[in-house]
């Protein structure tokens, strides 16, 4: 065993980490800067960078470094450990399989936009079908390598360590929790009347600056990041350069604003990571249910608290103008956390989000397993959002055709979103236990509590823990999904329309 | 021999040619967009693509491939020609002279900058005998490599195939014709008096739309390029993807337009490089010699003639406003054709210009030469200014402290400058020679007849011929530089204050 063969390790790891944010920031340019006509040499770039990455994790002398390393502490240890399922996971795909893989999800999803644009799904079907196949095979070559079954050996790839097998029961629990608590939530709004509506116009440029104060206000750095704008809004770049990127409507404020938010939490994960391990492994963030968990303890938790709707209110006012009650902060509630069945997951609210997801995470396992065949997925879409929501979607289009997921070869990847919205309420619960003020703070406008705690208890760990270990960690328990759904009561289901959040979890 | 080796030798020199755009983009990013806080993490990404690259270059099997390889046509031929001397350059220098190149270069050009706010050369001089140590180091590995001397081998990197002593000539012949011109071309201009200078306001923003309006004339695709702002403006990106930068003054439009017609002069070398050879080094431009031909043929023959001056006087109006009689293109020409004795290169004139890079070419090849200590250098500069335009700098900050060259590592690239001015007169010529209507269309606004004669006999040809072979195949003769001196009496010489550049060369 020898010291000197992890230091090697560390060396190419962070050779890798490099061209991996040489990528993301590719990546970002591409959905933000590029002229179209770069898009083709673009690629050219990507599956460049992305093919030396490949040939320097399988090459032989890293197998022989990662059976010979020994470590000096518990997160060199971790390290370590996360080198070893990086290889194993790269080595077990054949080169072929891995390069037929990339032709198949950019060929599919090129036809997915026009099959999407169009509601046709037969265009999209042969192209689904092989990428399908694909995934499977995999799926198949993970599971030989790693002893997980196949969906779990995909679903590890974006959370590591989570099991179909846990999330089962917890999202069957939150089905029949959904049954009762719908009706309810829709009755009670119901009976309190609609919001006000906000009255533009909500001029772009003023958009844009209210949300780049928001984001520094909530604790990123002007020095370490951009706000930029992009048909899909996400957070990329690397840990000290974290890029956020929206879409301004002119016509409503909410989805830039609120989306901010969102891609701020994420933003403030990676900067919070330990800086000490940057480019490892151990540097990145726990996994892709870790990541939502703190887009949405910020966004849905900390900013869609009465109080922090509170503080936002005015400052919405200062900077449009327009009619002040519909500005208020019982206003703003009602129009911001408003329940209603949709077709559109991206559209939906927090009660009704999860649904989305189970019906995707019911129907991904199947495909996968061999149960369900792309050309049955229309009717099976549309039957499981029936039994679910109780409404059928008009069309493909707002039916199976939605997602860019599946198209683009991203199976296993939708649990996460609400594995995170649950750990969200859980860690919320547990900071607000431990910091007296932090609801006092929300209603000035102050996450700095807030995100002391998350920076010890979450962002700090990196990837040393699980998801799992991470949550024991950071709130003293494993998942626990009736955080989640006491958060949800207390948001949704109290008759006053107040939100009892912050009282419930105390 | 075998076509196979060179096949696989294509593919190798595409994913190399990949990562260098993949590094152009970083690059530009790095000017334009990055936030501060992403500066260190940048510079590992740069140095692992350069590593990689390098690693790619020195592999054995490219050796054996080069070796081995026959090709198929004259195209093929120069390309395997390039990719054989870009492999004799790279493993010419062992990998511990380039990084240590790499880091003294990198230590030098940060104390710089400091240096020049300060104007203090002590605080330099240790950093710059260091990188003029490894200069010379690199000279000599080079040198035994190629069977260049060590300067032409510093000099070949950037300008493949010129020569100190072809070179030395030409520029003593242009110290001589300036003895004479100078005084003369301000003494006519003192009669003259001096022009009507433009009163602003000049807003960047229309600043901008104005100069992304006539890159776009000239001939630069929006889906291929973009214009952004950087301190130190440049032409930057892939050949699919140009991005030229530009700084706003609002007290003078004059820099930023002009900056950005002779950027655009460089986008349209790079978008008219033959696109079948992307990625290849016969794909590239010829050289940066080459390159500046492109930019000033643009900037200076075309966009600074009367006619293009008479087009642009009523636009600029239309833009700010004010005194019409400023834009008439008399007065424009006096502006921006006027000649003046200065301490700065990046701001001289046409005619003075040259002076600045003899100075520089002189000084840094007995430097090379190991006849001139870094501490000698700011008295050399003195005197040799003073000799070349009777003129002193008062400081070393407006002396040998002005440029970044030398500092960051670059010996043997100033000579570039005023050959490619020489090229400029000689291509305009030819083509003035060649196309009928060039001139008239000119003062339309219209440079399509210019741009096509380039497109056809310069960009298209890539890099399969080197600087003098260019010339031949474009203007019939090797770099002639009497035709640049015939352009300058043409347009400073002759009392009328008109620009005959057009007249005469025809």
């Amino acid at each position: 065993m020898s010291h000197a063969a992890y230091a090697r390790l560390t060396q190419r790891l962070a050779r890798l980490g490099a061209l991996g944010e040489a990528a993301a920031i590719l990546h970002w340019d591409a959905s933000t800067m590029m002229p179209k006509g770069g898009g083709a040499a673009r690629g050219e770039q990507l599956a460049t960078l992305a093919g030396l990455a490949h040939d320097m994790m399988i090459a032989p002398d890293m197998a022989a470094d990662l059976q010979a390393a020994s470590t000096q502490s518990a997160w060199e240890d971790a390290n370590l450990a996360l080198m070893r399922r990086a290889h194993l996971r790269a080595t077990a795909l054949p080169t072929a399989l891995v390069e037929a893989v990339a032709r198949a999800n950019s060929a599919c999803e090129k036809i997915w936009r026009d099959a999407k644009a169009h509601s046709d799904f037969a265009q999209v079907r042969p192209y689904l079908e092989e990428v399908l196949r694909l995934q499977r095979e995999t799926a198949q070559a993970l599971s030989a390598a790693t002893g997980l079954t196949p969906y779990d050996a995909l679903m590890d790839g974006y959370q590591r360590g989570v099991t179909a097998a846990e999330v089962e029961p917890v999202f069957n629990a939150y089905e029949a929790f959904l049954r009762d608590a719908l009706p309810r939530a829709e009755e009670i709004q119901a009976r309190r009347g609609p919001p006000l509506p906000l009255r533009g116009p909500f001029p772009a440029e003023r958009q844009r600056a209210l949300c780049r104060d928001l984001s520094l206000r909530l604790g990123l750095e002007a020095e370490h990041s951009r706000l930029d704008e992009s048909v899909h809004p996400f957070c990329g770049g690397t840990t000290t350069d974290v890029r956020i990127t929206t879409f301004y409507s002119e016509k409503d404020p909410a989805k830039a604003l609120l989306g901010v938010l969102h891609e701020t939490g994420h933003a403030l994960y990676e900067r919070g990571l330990p800086a000490e391990y940057a480019r490892q492994p151990v540097g990145e963030s726990a996994g892709m249910a870790a990541h939502e968990s703190q887009s949405l303890i910020i966004e849905m938790q900390a900013c869609r608290s009465d109080g922090f709707l509170a503080f936002l209110g005015p400052m919405l006012e200062r900077s449009f103008g327009g009619d002040a009650a519909a500005y208020a902060p019982g206003n703003l509630s009602r129009l911001w956390r408003r329940v209603a069945r949709g077709f559109i997951r991206v559209d939906a609210d927090e009660l009704t989000y999860p649904a989305h997801v189970i019906l995707r995470f019911r129907l991904e396992r199947a495909m996968i397993a061999g149960e369900l065949a792309v050309a049955e997925l229309p009717g099976a879409w549309a039957e499981g959002l029936r039994d679910l929501l109780g409404i059928t979607p008009p069309d493909d289009a707002r039916g199976c055709l939605q997602d860019i997921h599946w198209h683009d070869g991203g199976f296993g990847y939708f649990p996460s979103y609400t594995l995170g919205a649950m750990a969200a309420a859980q860690m919320m619960k547990a900071a607000r236990a431990a910091t007296p003020g932090l609801d006092a703070a929300l209603a000035q406008g102050n996450l700095t509590p807030l995100v002391a705690w998350l920076r010890t208890h979450v962002h700090g760990h990196g990837a040393r823990l699980g998801f799992q270990d991470l949550l024991r960690a950071a709130t003293g328990k494993p998942l626990d999904p009736s955080d989640f759904q006491a958060h949800l009561r207390a948001r949704y289901l109290d008759e006053d329309g107040q939100d009892r959040s912050a009282a419930a979890s105390r």
